[in-house]
Order: structure tokens, then C-alpha cells, then sequence
């Protein structure tokens, strides 16, 4: 594997368009903290599975040309290399693509959103860096933000239309999970789903190339991510979410980002690391189902924003914890830095 | 008195359990910005009386459950020794505490919340206080950010229910408090329940025990705490505001503590200082009441929000203000420095 | 012109009371970017047409009251004589008034509301000026959170009613606007009254007024404005968004001001410059449809908020942009250094 991914890099570097082909997979990979184009070919194999089965193609396309837009906007910017080559450009971008064909009707003017929001990504990625840059990274914010403001002025909008947004209505009351031992298949269905939701899919076998994508670039990461996924059903089982949610892996993939990014990418590795991290992880949760109720008057989703949240929250002590350096390889390095 | 408290800081230095004790005492002193164990003890007193005269006993035993765990949790983080001592970590602990129980029904998932509230709102201490250094102190920031949290998402759990919390519905006419000779009473309770509020308590006696509170430890606080509420429930007269919510104290809390704030802990005493602190004060009936309306949509309350924005907003400019110069001993100087 | 304003500057420094004029008057210019007096006193002209037009004379005294008043507060606070001078503490103050005398109802405690709001607006420009430094100038966030929270508060008031706010009824329908050859002259008011909404005012001859006012201090500022306003209006059609707004200049005004700051103010002139600034006027107009609806619920206007977060972000990457210095004589400098 290393030597594939070895051949891989000298080829890259020999040819401008292998290159950027590159930059466009680390990109898909940094969604989930991997610097490694085969995970992030991985990634792109979920995604495509994901949409092909949920019979929404477009969606996958759509990421795509989010990448791509997302990493020619950031060359345009003249932007540093080394952030660039590393993806980290790429991955909000490829996340507002998915998110705005998941959420809209397809037509002319989603591609022309798509594009708008792609290159935009790009700019807050840059503001959002230059402000947080003293204690961490960027994170999805810049996909949160700039999905956010393009789906709210969808409502002000004739043009583009919501297939899929939460509506705006008063909070009822629901169905919360019942715990029965005949359905702790459904709690294991949410545990594979909370990682596939990552990417915006409700698909095990996406969730299983996922986890494959992880594991070839970091065992840690593909332990933490499931790890995270299971404390977080747990903790939402435990408060009584609504049962829905719980199994379709809604309330999961911040916490399982929270894990992957406390646990194994920002400080070195132990078991005071690990308590810190779970408890980052089950405050996600909470974070996630606050969040989703905060938005309700907007009818909007709360995408990533309860992991960012969190883990800004959870990463911004660390200069005054003794005993928990960061790495030193961590992925965050290059966004501070560049 | 001095002596007292010389004695027992050299009891507290000799023993592990006075030290924690004293930590704790300091921490409820902080709600008020004294670092001072005998005003700690006065302000429990003041939290036992208002939660056993309310029939919510529970209130304060999660309140002191809360800065315990609290305090518990910055040693296990490793923070530095001196805020510690000071009780720099436990005051957003014990309101988290207060906020949780008096909103929330009881019930064993209530204090599963308490402990995970207290422990989360001392590294959003730490974030917070990382942010700020360069101006001032966290403030209670830390307590409303991480209860706004935990009370949205319990519309989301079916374990956790409000019993005091306020209903999403769409603002309506209101009766404002009419101004009448006979009636002055009722402002005169307005401004007394405006302290007791500060820890969600209405109750003259405990609003005495808290004002005795900050006059064992500083008698310009004292008197900033009686001036800022006279002058917030004046404003609010004035403005016409709900009568209700004038004579509970509910729209004084918040501006009691802008006025120490600004008055008494972060600039150096002057009639321009205090002019400054009224104008402070006044605007934060203002953001008292603006709040109030923008978080009906959330159903949660505003907690000390005004307070936090406003003392913030009026502290920013410090820098700048040539005769405005900080107190040598003021209570951020730890925040800020550690 | 330029001797004219020669003379002016020195009668302004033998005299206390022109200097005070002076500084008001820049204050008026300086909500477009001039440091220029008769830029203001342009502007200022185009406020009185407007308000008398309107029938609404007290919002062009209420304006000229609160730049005064903010004047009078930043020399209260000892502010550095040379950002005052230019202007920079009367911008907000101005844009409070206008808007407080706008939205309300007239009566005596709407003065009361301009003179706290336009002291208010002095204390938060020199705490965002504090934290944006780094990047930045303040913009219109003073005016934009000062009038917010002061709007808010009036429905918890008996005392001030509005008359112009938006109510917080739910989004519904709306009539798209109709492309139409014969309509083109629909579109061109559009762009007309983009430009006099900056100062809140639906006039043709006030947007002349401006546009005069901007071409005597700066040619560039006035094209930059006047493109700005088209590429708005055209955005804003091409999405669907309601008829009304795109012709009422409600969908333009913040964009006018992102292209105004992005293309003249902050950057050096070069076609790279044009189009970022393009990118940000675009989505301005998508920001300005998004807190529409975010809005709603609280039933406040957007005002300029659309233009600080885009110019914000857009501004934010600017250390990193190796060909896009910034230009000699910025406006921002003052502030950022101030």
C-alpha cells in the first residue's frame, strides 16, 4: 500500500492534470481528516454508490464539480501550495455540492448554485482560517456557512425550490426509540448509518467504503469513527431522540466527526485523550439535537455545524492543558500555517 | 473580618479538603465577581433560602453537585492553580446547576445533565477565556452558552422535560406596569428581586443575604448591585415594559451585573466610570428585553446573555480609553493571564 | 473642487465649531466610504429630499441629531483625534437615526431611542474595530447590532411602536419577477433606488444626489456603485426573487456598498480585483435573500448586515492573496490603526 501510494506521489508530481487529479481526491478525503488519495477514492466510491442508490445521480455529479470548481477557484486565488496539494481546499467544497443536490430540485439553476457555492466555499475557507488559525482549523465551517445562506435564500428565491428541506412548522411531539432487545439491529443500523450521513447518504454499503477508506490511511481513525458512531447512538438512545433519527444515523455523523477529530487527529494519542474525546463526542449529541431544534423556524439542516461547534470548543483549551500536545504530523498544521 | 478570612486562608493553604471547600465557596463568590469564601457562603445561604421558600429544594442541591463537578473537572484538566483557587471555574458550574434544576423537571436524567453540563461549561471556560484574554474575562458566557445547549435539545429528548420554561408561542399584547404612587411597592420589589434573580431566586431574603454578601467583601459592589437594579427598573419603567416582568426582577438581573461589572471590578472608579456603567446598564435592559423577543421562537430563557454582550461591547474599547485605565487588583487579571 | 476643499480644511483647524461640522459631515460620507465633507453635505441633501418626499421629515432630523450626538459621545470617550476627524465615529450614528426614525412610530421616547442608540453606536464601533483590526475596518455592524437589539426591545415596550417593521408572520408566496421587454424600465428603478436605499430612502433624485456625492470624491466609488446595483438587480432576477424588492432597491442596497468596499476602498484597481469583487456582489445578493428569511421570525430588517458578513469574508483572506495588496490611503487604515 505504501508503495502504491508512493508510485502515486512521484507520478502526481511528474504531470500537472495526474496532480490535480490528486488535489481533488486528498479533497474528498479531508472531509474525514485523510490527507491520501485513496481514501479519498474510496469516499468518491460511496458517494457514488450512495446517490446511484437512492436514485438521486445528480447528487454525485454534483460533489464532483464542487471539487473541481472548489480547487480552480483556490489556484485562482493563488492560494499556498502545500494546503492546496493537501486537499484542504476541496473537501467544503465537495460537501456543498453534495448537500445543495440533496436538498434541491434539480434544474439549471442548482449547477449554477452549485458553482457559485463551490468557489464562495473557498473564500470563507481562506476568512475562517485567518480567524481561527491561533487554535485550530477551519473544520466544515465554511461548508456550513455558505450552504446555509444559499438554502435560506431559497425560500426568497422562485427559481430554486427544496425537495428535501425540513419544514419550517412548530416542534411536535414524537416517537422516541424504545428500547427492545429484538431491535438492537435498528441501533446497530444506526450506528453504520451515523457514518455514511457524513457524506449525506443513508447507505450501509456506503458506510462500509467509508470505513475501508478510513482504515488504508489510519486504523485509528476508522476505530474512532465507528467508536464514536456507537457513543453517540447510546447517548441519544439514552435521552430518549426520537427513534427515526436515531436509526437513520441523523444524530451521529457530528459525533462521529468529533471523535475522528479529537481522538486521532489534533492530540497525540491516550486514554485521558480518549475520555476527552468521548466526552466531546456524547456533547455533540446534545449539541446536534439542540441545534436541529434552534433551526426549526428556518427549516433548515444543521449540517455539520454541532461537530464544528464542539470540537472548536473542545480544540480551543489546548494550549492550556498540560499534558495533551498536539501531534505532530496533525492535519491541522498545514491550515494554521499556510 | 479580615482576620477571619487571613485565618482561614492559612487553614485553607494546610489542608486538601478546606482547599476544595474554600475553591467552592470562591466559585459561587465569582457568580458576583468576589473572591471572597465568606461572600460564597452568604450567596448559598441565599441559594438554600429561594430554593427551600420556592418548595425546589433540588435547585440547590444541583447547583452545589454542579460547581463540585465542576471543579473536579478543571483539576482533571490540569488548569493552572491560581483562577483555580480563585473560583474562576466553578461559577458558570453552579448557575448551570440552578438554570438546569429550575427549568427541567426532576428526574434521574436531570442529573446525568447537572454533571454533564458542569463539566462541559468549564472547557467552554477555557475556549471562551482563550478568545477574550485579550480584552476581558469569559464572563458567565461559558453557563449560557452550554445551558441554551442542553435546554434546546431537551425538546428533542423525550427523557428530559421543561416545567419553567417558556413557551414557543408568538408574542402578544402584553400589560405594561402603570405608574401610580400606591403602587411605587412594587417597583421597590422589582429592584430587590433583581439581584436575587442573578442566581433565579425570588425572594427578598435571599436578595439580602446576597447584598450582604457583596458588602463583607466590597462595599462599592454592593452599592453598584442596589444603583444597577434602581436604574434598570426605572429604564424598563420608563420604556414601558411588562409589568410582571419589571416587579419579578426579570429584567434587572442582567443589567445588576453589568453595573459591578463595569462599575466596581473592571476600570478604576470615576464619575466618568460611572457614567459609563449607566450607560451600560441602561443598554442592558435593552438587550434584556430585545432578547427576550429574539429567543420566543426557542422557547429557551436569556439567561445573562444581555449582560455577557453588553459588559463585552462596553469593556472592548478599554484599550483606548485614555483616562479609563483597569484596576490593579480586578478579578479578570487572572482570566486573562492564564 | 480640490481648492475648495483646500480652503475648507484650513478654516476647518482655525475653528472648533467648523471642525465639528466638518466631522459631520465626513461622517455622512464616510457611510459610503468618502472622507470627504462635501460628499456628506451631498448626502446629506439626498437624506432631506428623501425624508421630505417621503413626508417623513423627523428621519432626516433624527439623523442629524445622532451623528452629532455620536460625535459628541466619541469626544466624551477621548477617541484619537484623527479616525474622529475623518468621520469614522458618525457613520453608524447617522445610519441608527435614520433607521430608528424610519421603523417607529414618532413620539417622545423615539428621541429618547436615537440619542441611547447613537451613543450606544460608538462604544460597539470601538469594540468591533478592536477585534476586527486584524482583517479589517467595523463597516455597518455597529449600526446593524445597535439597531437590531433597539428594534427588538420595542416589542417587549409599550412605549414604541413600530410602524414600517416587517411582521414575523410565516414566509409565504411571493410574485416573482416577470421578464419583460417592455418592464426593462422596472429593472433600471431597481438599480436606481439600490443606491438611495443605502441611506434607507426609496428616491430617484436622493440616488442622483449620491451618486453626485460619490463622483466629486471618487469616480471609481461612483462606476463601482453604479455596477454594483446592476449586477444586483440582474442576480437577483435571475434567481426569481419578488418582484417588489428587486424594484424598491431592497435587494440592492448592501450589495452596492460590497462593491464600493471591495473595489475601491480595500484593494488596488486590476481586472482580478473586479471579479472578486463581482463574486462577492453576487453574493451579497444571496446573503441580503438569506437573512430575509432568517429574519422573519424576529420581524427586524436585514439592513446592511448582508454587506459586513460578505465584505468580512471576502476582506478576511486578503494577507493571503499574493498579487491583491492593499491599496496606499485606505479608509480602513484609520480604523484598524485608530
Amino acid at each position: 500500500m505504501e508503495k502504491i501510494l508512493a508510485n502515486w506521489e512521484s507520478l502526481s508530481v511528474s504531470s500537472g492534470a495526474l496532480r490535480f487529479l490528486d488535489t481533488n481526491l486528498r479533497g474528498i478525503g479531508q472531509v474525514m481528516f485523510q490527507d491520501n488519495p485513496l481514501s479519498g477514492a474510496l469516499f468518491l466510491a460511496a458517494i457514488a454508490w450512495g446517490s446511484y442508490a437512492a436514485g438521486t445521480p445528480q447528487v454525485a455529479i454534483a460533489g464532483v464539480l464542487a471539487v473541481i470548481v472548489s480547487n480552480l477557484t483556490a489556484l485562482w486565488l493563488h492560494v499556498e501550495s502545500e494546503p492546496l496539494h493537501s486537499g484542504l481546499y476541496g473537501f467544503n467544497g465537495i460537501l456543498v455540492g453534495l448537500a445543495l443536490a440533496t436538498f434541491l430540485a434539480p434544474g439549471p439553476l442548482l449547477w449554477v448554485y452549485v458553482i457559485l457555492g463551490a468557489a464562495v466555499s473557498v473564500v470563507v475557507m481562506l476568512a475562517t482560517t485567518n480567524v481561527v488559525k491561533p487554535w485550530g482549523g477551519a473544520l466544515t465551517f465554511p461548508f456550513v456557512l455558505t450552504t446555509w445562506l444559499l438554502l435560506l435564500a431559497t425560500y426568497g428565491f422562485s427559481g430554486l425550490a427544496g425537495t428535501a428541506l425540513p419544514s419550517g412548522a412548530v416542534v411536535t411531539a414524537f416517537q422516541p426509540y424504545k428500547a427492545n432487545p429484538l431491535q438492537l439491529i435498528d441501533l446497530g443500523n444506526g450506528v453504520i448509518l451515523s457514518i455514511s450521513q457524513v457524506f449525506l447518504k443513508g447507505s450501509g454499503i456506503s458506510a462500509l467504503l467509508l470505513l475501508a477508506g478510513l482504515a488504508v490511511s489510519s486504523l485509528a481513525a476508522a476505530a474512532f469513527a465507528l467508536g464514536g458512531a456507537v457513543l453517540a447512538v447510546l447517548t441519544a438512545h439514552l435521552f430518549g431522540a426520537e427513534s427515526d433519527l436515531i436509526t437513520g444515523g441523523l444524530l451521529g455523523f457530528s459525533p462521529v466527526l468529533t471523535a475522528i477529530a479529537l481522538g486521532t487527529v489534533f492530540y497525540r494519542p491516550s486514554w485521558r485523550v480518549v475520555a476527552y474525546a468521548a466526552l466531546a463526542t456524547v456533547f455533540t449529541v446534545i449539541a446536534q439535537a439542540a441545534l436541529n431544534v434552534a433551526l426549526t423556524p428556518f427549516a433548515i439542516p444543521a449540517l455539520t455545524a454541532p461537530f464544528v461547534l464542539v470540537t472548536w470548543l473542545f480544540l480551543l483549551p489546548r494550549q492550556r492543558l498540560e499534558t495533551v500536545a498536539p501531534a505532530a504530523n496533525d492535519v491541522e498544521k498545514p491550515v494554521a500555517g499556510a
